[in-house]
């Protein structure tokens, strides 16, 4: 293949090769007739496809083909289910095929940085773990179809206000451990055929010619095979995001980046050999999404809707059920409250929005799986296109609620309050929902709200409900999802994949959210969702890793293979849990690592490993998570590498990050050495446990000023012995002492392993 | 003046002059005899005198002459009296008289960045106004009886904690408005004869070898007069130290320093005019010692006490006074109980430690001020030099409090929690305490706290108890001030300077405090103290300004001469208070100022005035405030200067941060007119406000391809009027857009103001 690609470069005039570097028109790149060179059709996604004909924009405005609507990744994100998400990526990738699409936009990974982000909908999760093994198997999934998918937006593109200018400042550190790492985990597991880079700037370079990002990170450490391309419109200087990595430009654009490109090449700015290298990744996979494993299917429309809906339950969390007021009987009569039980909001705003091939209505399903012998009614409770009440609609409901024995209220946020393009800046849902609720649990206790939102919102009405159904953006099957849940044809288990802050001032970046003019500080560092909320000691509204199920589970057991490793070696960890309860139902088991002393700042403790099992009432089943070097690494901004801090970690087994169940201790020791050189502004605490180092600094302690101090009691004595510890060495030579600079000197190389050097000096 | 000095160089060898530049030892400066340049004396302070006679330390640990040891700078701040700081600096400058000290190093004006900070009992408060009045008063005092005060430490000097290597990375705006502001109103108020620079590294340089600080921004900016001082062994580079404008190295170091700047200027490395600036720095300081007003007087050390005393009253708190059982009744029984009654701590750890003329028993002044009326008694309760519960002992604190009307326990920190030298890491004080107060409240419903502390304290146990006095450390005569307060002798008026939190990780700086190895980086930017507790809407323990009194005040109006200004102009804001109580009392009043709207981060608040006020019962009085420029500017980093942003601000009224009573309105014009440069990377929104602009960019957009897009529904209206509002203007000529390069280049000549050069390439 190579060679093939090889020798068609080299058929290729500038004009061609430069050509290829950006689309033909909105959703294709450019065919080249002469050398056998297909166009490839891409398309928006990452939970549907959005293949327009006409009329094409990069916001979703303008109508496409009808696709399934699967849940969005906010929503499916909450399965924890790496199954799950391949099935989808297959039946994306069927239905690409199916429409002649070479390469589906998504899935996204980038990290929730803030709730407020517009587009948080089409993200996975605050954590880089679980955003990355979403995002692989969404990957996975779609191209075992012979389809590409685009795993964007690398990097930092965690808002929407002033995306395309944005300048995000993140330290190293964060960057690897938080921002990429959500990215290096589905790159190197599932090699995405392109990558989309992000609009805005990720510490003064536009992500779309940030050589260190393109070409530093993600080909030479992460080892990235296919090419890089732009977001629509994010090309700002053509030549140079060429030069760092930035493969095709998106949209057409007239030519002028073409032209550039070519300029660059004849006036010897840009060698050709750069140029080759780029339509060298392009064909690879131009050519490869031209050769597909057997022809075009056609996709059952049926079965993808099926597919939709159980993923959509999948996707759910079950936050409050007091009383066991859920499942709902299926007699009585059931009022079923709220614009959004017949106006859905199933996915969101954007390029990402998709015309389904079905929908279901939420009152229907209900009505369906509710049966016969029980009896619904439907109020509109407010209007959707406002926020101010509607005193007829309220009474309505009243009337309604306070007829019925449960009242089903479907609130969340209407479209114009998230979306692509804008944040939002506070989390309430609109005003005239928070009266219906707080109205309605006056009239009627059994009172259950179902939430349709694409990001947490406040609950400060909570308490006046007995039940509360997250259900995200749910896909054209949220009905029946929702139908299934509410009636325990389906038990809930999902588990939310981000933080529910109490509210808007908890959240990690509330200081520094969107930023200032065109600059977005990142100043939380690493401690984003669960890591701030723990670090802090806030007590969330719902934890990280929270949902409720219809039974219960007992973890019976946590055994390590090993309680001291290498950190290039693994520790197996086993956990066994039973379904204590009396109906099947599914478990996120969640595996945490603490590091329990280091000398950089850690989070409390991060997930590193997941299962999910489904378990029938009174079944036991033991999991097995394999934790190697990462699992207990940092990223050490000194030695450019994950690096192990040797010591004692816990093991921490938990059914939400702040309920942990289980826990053991390992010791990892790293097999790194590591060389701190000594200066004389080293502080005598940071040189003492060097290997040789105390003899010789007591030594000249003993000929310095401190050896005649006397402390006269316990704080004095206390004060004075932090004085020393953390003194530079060169206040050996300070306050008078006799100790030379040039016996300090000595003492420098001698710490700096310039042994036998210094000691020819000292003789 | 300045010629003769300029003479006495001339006639000094370079030796001579090298040698002025280090001590003699550790608290003199070098005299020359042969010229009659005096050697000065330099002590320890800033609460009082630390002459040390014999082994000298910097660390307070050997013994010193006797001095009326003041409450710290803690205890003072919360008294925000600016003429009782005054009178205190007047009393220390006249023992430095009569002790012949010419500098009394101090005061101290790092901002309290976190509580932890062990040294926080020598700073004064959170807030940079409040610190730099208290400072300069403190100078000013001082400096009235011809001795030098030194201002310390110059700057982000905010930990113990590794403060000899620790690099505060600060950004610009923050260090301006928070860390430098302290020191700069200081500085312009009251031209400190010196200034000390702190140990460590501020942005990577050391502090006493920082050119920006030390000149650009102290020198030049701020146009101080005076030298700068080493802290006690903080030089690191003697030559760069000199050049940057650090003049005198403490303590003398063995000559290490003179030889290296004789070398520096013979090698041409030093300008010798940068050393002859230096020497005139000097001599203009020590000539100006060496001639103060009149004889050395002796000092009243009764006088000193009895205001020793009563700067302890004014320095105190009552934080809760429940059901009124604060004051005290001289009758009946009262059990006194704490080792703290009879051990009093009035002063912290470290070289601001000294050597009181007396100390009040705080056990035999509550017994005096009680008279003979009333039966105190005393037990221990618990040992201060352990953590550890005394069975015994509480037993019979629990008796005594059990068999008396009401039982005053006196707790705190003792000597070994805080200290200069190291940080605390946790906010509680001593458990043996803690479950003695715990104890007791189950015995003795009239139970009052009194704490000795330099820095806040968790109080996990204060809804167990009806009153807390907040006694700092309150120097010599706290008893006294106790007993005083305690019996209603003395109305307390004291506001806290400083936020206490509920708990440790509310604390602004609790993820990056002390930092991480030497690197301190303060992400909490702007937002310290009440700054962020407000942002972050936070509920403290205590508020900043927060003091209850034995009376009641009412403010009654607020006036403002003008509702719009220049910023070039000052507002006058009148307020009317007045005492509604039945005792004589003072009350702070203090005002904050609030941009309703602004382009860059602003914190809610911030103090820009206070004032004190004595009310008799019934008394009504009207203060004054002038307002200028600064109350209403932040620090520009693009301008380089403080700026205005035109717009609304609200003058707010409080009696504690949190408790605002009355506001007014009023419009700040800015008389900079600020260009902005434009890119093809400046977003639409940030051009569309400049004169002209609008009608260009229309034109423009019209011929792009956003005129054709339509949005079907609002939330897409939205999304697409957002789109566009913050798109670069490089957007315009791209998704396929016929506009070129060129013309963009030719729209940002003109909005960049080169108006007719582009007009004649465009004809």
């Amino acid at each position: 293949m190579r060679e093939d690609i090889q020798s068609l470069i080299e058929q290729m005039t500038l004009e061609e090769k430069a050509g290829l570097c950006s689309g033909l028109d909105f959703w294709h790149t450019k065919g080249i007739g002469r050398l056998g060179i297909p166009s490839l059709m891409l398309t928006d996604g990452p939970h549907g496809l959005r293949k327009q004909s006409s009329s094409p924009d990069h916001l979703g405005l303008s109508d496409s083909v009808p696709a399934t609507c699967f849940p969005s990744a906010a929503g499916l994100a909450n399965s924890w289910d790496r199954g799950l998400i391949e099935r989808i990526g297959q039946a994306l990738g069927t239905e690409c095929r199916a429409e002649d699409v070479s390469i589906l936009l998504g899935p996204g990974a980038n990290i929730k940085r803030s709730p407020l982000c517009g587009r948080n909908f089409e993200y996975f999760s605050e954590d880089p773990y679980l955003s990355s093994e979403m995002a692989a198997h969404h990957i996975m999934g779609v191209q075992s179809q012979g389809v590409g998918a685009s795993l964007k937006h690398l990097a930092a593109n965690n808002q929407e206000h002033r995306r395309m200018t944005v300048d995000a400042v993140v330290d190293e550190r964060t960057l690897r451990e938080i921002y990429l790492a959500s990215f290096e985990g589905a790159v190197k597991k599932a090699q995405p055929w392109t990558i989309m880079c992000a609009y805005n700037r990720l510490n003064g370079e536009y992500c779309s010619e940030h050589d260190r990002l393109l070409s530093g990170i993600l080909r030479r450490e992460w080892g990235y095979e296919g090419f890089v391309v732009s977001d629509w419109g994010a090309v700002n200087d053509r030549v140079k995001g060429l030069s760092a990595g930035m493969e095709l430009e998106m949209p057409a654009n007239d030519g002028k980046g073409d032209l550039s490109i070519i300029r660059a090449v004849r006036s010897g700015e840009l060698p050709e050999a750069v140029l080759d290298q780029a339509v060298l990744r392009l064909l690879t996979v131009i050519l490869k999404a031209a050769s597909p494993p057997g022809p075009a299917p056609l996709f059952d429309k049926e079965a993808h809707h099926l597919l939709a809906r159980q993923a959509a339950a999948e996707s759910m969390v079950l936050l409050k059920n007091e009383e066991g007021i859920l499942p709902l009987r299926r007699e009585g009569s059931i009022a079923v409250i709220g614009e959004l039980a017949v106006k859905p909001r199933y996915q969101g705003g954007g390029s990402s929005h998709i015309r389904p091939t079905r929908l279901d209505d939420i009152y229907e399903e209900l009505k369906r799986t509710a049966g016969e012998s029980c009896e619904l009614m439907y109020a509109q409770g407010y209007h959707l296109h406002t926020d101010d009440p509607d005193p007829l609609l309220l009474d309505e409901a009243v009337k309604a609620a306070a007829s019925s024995d449960v009242a089903v209220l479907f609130a969340g946020l209407p479209d114009r309050y998230e979306s692509e393009g804008y944040d939002r800046t506070h989390l309430n849902i609109p005003c005239n929902q928070v009266r219906l609720i707080e109205t309605l649990s006056q009239v009627q206790p059994n009172l259950v709200v179902v939430l349709t939102n694409g990001a947490p919102v406040e609950m400060p009405w909570i308490a006046n409900v007995k039940g509360v159904l997250e259900a995200y953006l749910g896909g054209q099957g949220l009905g029946g999802a929702i139908a299934d849940l509410l009636f325990g044809e389906v038990n809930p288990s999902g588990k939310l994949a981000e933080t529910f802050p109490m509210r808007l001032e908890n959240n990690p970046s509330h200081l520094n959210f969107p930023g200032e003019g065109d600059r977005a500080e990142y100043k939380e560092g690493l401690f984003v969702g669960y890591r701030y909320y723990d670090a802090m000691k806030i007590e969330p509204l719902f934890p990280f890793g929270y949902g409720l199920s219809y039974t219960s589970f007992d973890y019976t057991g946590i055994k390590l293979d090993k309680s001291e490793m290498e950190d290039t070696d693994t520790v197996q960890v086993r956990v066994s849990v039973r379904n204590s309860g009396s109906r099947t139902g599914k478990e996120i088991i969640q595996l945490y690592v603490r590091d329990r002393e280091s000398r950089v700042t850690r989070p409390d403790k991060e997930l590193k490993g997941f299962a999910k099992v489904k378990l029938r009432p009174g079944e036991e089943q033991t999991v097995t998570f394999t934790l190697g070097k990462r699992a207990f690494a940092y990223y050490s901004v000194d030695l450019k590498d994950w690096h192990v801090e040797t010591g004692e970690f816990d093991i921490l087994i938990g059914m939400s990050s702040r309920d942990i169940v289980l826990s053991e201790r390992l010791v990892v020791r790293s097999a790194v050495a590591v060389n701190r050189i000594v200066t004389r502004n080293t502080a005598l605490a940071d040189v003492l446990d060097q290997p040789g180092a105390e003899p010789l600094i007591r030594e000249l302690l003993q000929a310095s000023p401190f050896a005649a101090i006397e402390a006269k009691d316990e704080a004095s004595a206390d004060m004075l012995a932090a004085f020393v510890k953390y003194m530079p060495l060169r206040s050996l030579t300070a306050f008078g002492s006799s100790i030379t600079e040039d016996r300090l000197e000595r003492l420098l190389l001698v710490l700096n392993g310039s042994n036998s050097e210094s000691q020819d000096k000292e003789n």
